[in-house]
């Protein structure tokens, strides 16, 4: 018997990098989903096939011997054999597992794929092994795996793919789930950029050190912009939503975090028809975000496209993890 | 006999858009100039060579009969032909005068050329037919004929072009020149793409308009930029300034006045070894502005130009304008 859990990726609608110091982030879950397939295996080991991600290869205890691609590429898989370990510890339980591994959702992209993966995993590891766990305590246990990459991750990306949605997450209030009719497609333009996370949150750290009061200005205005843009997006304002997007592009650009190719593909869009457009994620590469009317996606696709960029069309969803036995 | 007077062209280091609301703008008279020769003719007319601009022309009282280029482009004249009227009014003399104009300023590039070519075109006139104007006479004429191109301006232009220098503009508090001992030379890049000051400035408005509060904190945030800028000038902090230079490009942006080209150059420069770069100017085209060590300037204008954008290497200059008889 095997279990096969899967979990949304993430876009950040409004936020990214003020959430650090003040003000929500408005996240929305997206319909591309990691898939996480997990069974017992005789041994203690935990293999893990994540050959959509380029690579494979087993945990004894917690040494990795990889079976494919190069030997550091085996960090990534930490924080699952983590997340796997911390469940079953959870539970109550200790068992050798296989794992295959897959996923929809662009890596390093600022989509959240870490964060669904590890989301996944626990949950199919909770499910296989202990009956199933609450969302919440799936949440958390996908959080201590997210640390092992991340440092210390705000938490929103292991929530929003545990409970999918949208989320408005504020440091000093936590998260709130927001239910809304009807939420807008959007256009999503990977540049193929890796870039971490990490780093371009210190970078901003070290200009806000250096540049504190003007720096603090803008993340004072960015907290207004989310604000502003949770009402265009309840609304239905799309016009005004891609007003507040193209503000906030230029303040993160302003703030060094964008690049010349995000730039490039967030004119290519508004160009071809969008109300708006702006990097999504913590830039330094990855994605940018355009939201438009429906008739321009093909359009605004193509643009993207030109520019060498890729061009995903994506809905909100609602379905957060989900689990289910397989024969 | 003749005259010819000079005047230089200016480019704007902070506060462009935000000066039109609140703080001062900061700007500097830059080497390239424009110049203007005047003699008298025997007839009423006025007739302008500007082969430079890529035409020549009559005024036979007001109206313009081209001589070369097309006939709208009269309306370019239309500014030295106001500027030479108002300019004889205020002597008290009148007569028909044969114009040479030429300038190293580019055109319609945001960097003041046509102030500069009304300026000349004024302290041509008033030592020709008058023996000399005060220079506040100079400024104030000339601006008359500024009005006639660009509705009510700011007055910046006619002023840095008049006097030289660093010009700290501020609406409340008009206009401050500043003597600075030491000022870096700059690296400018041109778009090549001509755009409106008018339309970018009503542009602004009515994002203002449709997000008063957001885009008013912005202004404040310019506003405090230009202050920062200031003293990183007077004191010689090339770094510093880049910084306040990279955010002040990004306010802009958010603002909407950027456009792809122009976001490409100042990528490039920064690629390039520059402290920092920023569009100056209304935006929307015309030119970005890069603070460096000298060191990276050569590098920093082979960027330029290999995205297709021509670069100059400027420095600020205290000869505002000048006039000299010529036989």
């Amino acid at each position: 018997m095997a279990v096969e859990a899967s979990a949304p990726g993430k876009a950040i609608l409004f936020g990214e990098h003020s959430v650090v110091y003040k003000g929500p982030a408005i996240v929305l879950a997206i319909d591309r989903r990691a898939r996480v397939v997990v069974e017992e295996r005789e041994d203690d080991c935990l293999y893990f096939d994540a050959l959509d991600l380029g690579f494979s290869g087993f945990f004894v205890g917690d040494q990795y011997v990889p079976e494919r691609g190069e030997s550091w590429r085996g960090e990534r898989l930490k924080a699952l054999q983590v997340a796997a370990k911390t469940t079953m510890e959870h539970i109550g339980v200790k068992s050798g597992l296989n794992f295959i591994v897959r996923s929809e959702i662009p890596i390093a992209a600022g989509l959240g794929s870490s964060a669904a993966i590890c989301v996944a995993t626990v949950a199919a590891v909770g499910e296989l092994l202990g009956g199933g766990l609450p969302l919440e305590t799936v949440c958390e246990l996908a959080y201590e795996g997210e640390r092992v990459v991340h440092g210390t991750p705000s938490g929103v990306d292991n929530n929003i793919s545990t409970y999918g949605g949208i989320l408005r997450y504020e440091r000093a209030k936590g998260h709130e789930r927001l239910n809304l009719e009807n939420t807008p497609p959007f256009v999503i333009g990977n540049t193929r950029r890796k870039r971490s996370t990490r780093r371009l949150v210190s970078r901003v750290g070290r200009l806000r050190e250096r540049n504190p009061e003007i720096v603090n200005q803008l993340i004072d205005t960015m907290a207004n912009i989310s604000e502003e843009g949770l009402t265009a997006l309840k609304e239905g304002e799309l016009r005004c939503l891609g007003d507040l997007m193209n503000i906030n592009h230029g303040i993160l650009a302003s703030l060094g975090v964008s690049i010349s190719k995000l730039d490039l593909l967030v004119h290519a869009s508004r160009m071809a028809g969008a109300f708006g457009a702006k990097l999504t994620g913590a830039g330094g590469g990855g994605c940018m975000i355009a939201v438009s009317e429906e008739k321009n996606f093909e359009n605004i696709a193509k643009s993207i496209r030109r520019c060498r960029g890729v061009p995903h069309i994506i809905n909100v969803t609602y379905d957060g993890v989900m689990t289910r036995r397989v024969e």
